[in-house]
């Protein structure tokens, strides 16, 4: 298996934003990684791409709006891209598995920042917006039940326990949390996009799905 | 494979509390489950078991040193029954990872507001309340470490990639991030403490793992 080496372009936040937008996103990035959302302030994004305070609210109503907006769009460009990996990965249900988990774990080290404040910070969402962003990671699960499903049904997969949707869906929840939460020191143990550790996340995720393969 | 049928007593907060300390615990673990700690305050804490909103201050410094000890002693406690766990598991390392997965299961459904808590709100503690708990966290992972090596030097396992302790360390983190990572909609599915729960994540950490047994 072979890796792009360029880090690639995980795209720009917020979707279709302007550049003036896409500053302020870069800057509410880099401090809610570096410290979290809580106690990150509106002061301290705006003064971290050189604006006015009170410049933000010409773009998003609060810091909360912006954190919702950073969050949401960062799982739809993830949706989006692993449905792209999906289209080209041919029609072997391991493959296709293979390759989603070999996408999601470069995104997780290659977008670091932004997939950390997607996937920790998530939980700071309320009502619809918590609703939206939940249905949003559902949705990402589901694209890996898919290919679980139709390896079980096909021979590929034994899934754990039986080879039914509730096993499907189980380890489809176990394969994307694990690639989204990988520890920082196991990101700092391995350079930006590593192959190699692209390679163990699919050898596990392979592993879990029961694939029929001695490479496994 | 069986379980206990009744829910096991996972350990009061905070360790050695008075009761009184034990009553503003449960209530800030229900709120903070529920809503998370950012946005509880004080004043509901109390009003929820009774106490006058200045009470709080006689047991515990703030709401965030409270949010510190819970989520601390809930650490605590887990890294404690593991080790009883391990002590009763016998010596083959899969037999011991089978059954520190499924106390950690057992953990996350049956002390399933706790554990949220404990691996939710963590995130927002700050300081050396951070570092220690960060600390906890990977001495869980460490005892996961432990069984997985010596399997793979006794040949019981197969670690993906390589058979070393890097393959071993990514392991743990994986087993350990997955049992504690378990989706509300899964818990929903299974009874608390469900031993078919159980025994689809030992399998999974026994496929993890590389287990050389047919019933994996």
């Amino acid at each position: 298996m072979t890796a792009d080496p360029q880090p690639p372009d995980w795209g720009r936040l917020p979707i279709g934003g302007s550049p003036i937008q896409c500053r302020i996103a870069d800057a509410a990035i880099e401090l809610f990684y570096a410290r979290g959302a809580v106690p990150t302030t509106v002061r301290e994004i705006t003064r971290a791409c050189g604006l006015t305070p009170g410049a933000l609210y010409n773009h998003f109503s609060s810091k909360d709006h912006l954190l919702y907006v950073l969050i949401r769009d960062v799982h739809l460009q993830v949706t989006e891209q692993i449905a792209g990996v999906i289209r080209i990965s041919g029609t072997d249900p391991a493959a296709q598995l293979a390759a989603m988990v070999r996408f999601l774990v470069s995104h997780t080290a290659g977008a670091k920042k932004q997939s950390r404040v997607a996937n920790r910070e998530y939980t700071l969402l309320t009502g619809d917006h918590r609703d939206e962003v939940r249905q949003l990671r559902q949705q990402i699960r589901d694209q890996f039940t898919g290919p679980l499903m139709a390896g079980a049904r096909q021979g590929v997969f034994t899934l754990p326990g039986r080879n039914d949707l509730d096993a499907a869906q189980l380890t489809a929840a176990t394969i994307s949390n694990m690639c989204v939460h990988i520890s920082q020191s196991t990101l700092q143990n391995y350079p930006l996009g590593s192959p190699e550790l692209q390679d163990r996340y699919a050898i596990m995720a392979l592993r879990l799905a029961g694939a029929s393969r001695t490479a496994v």
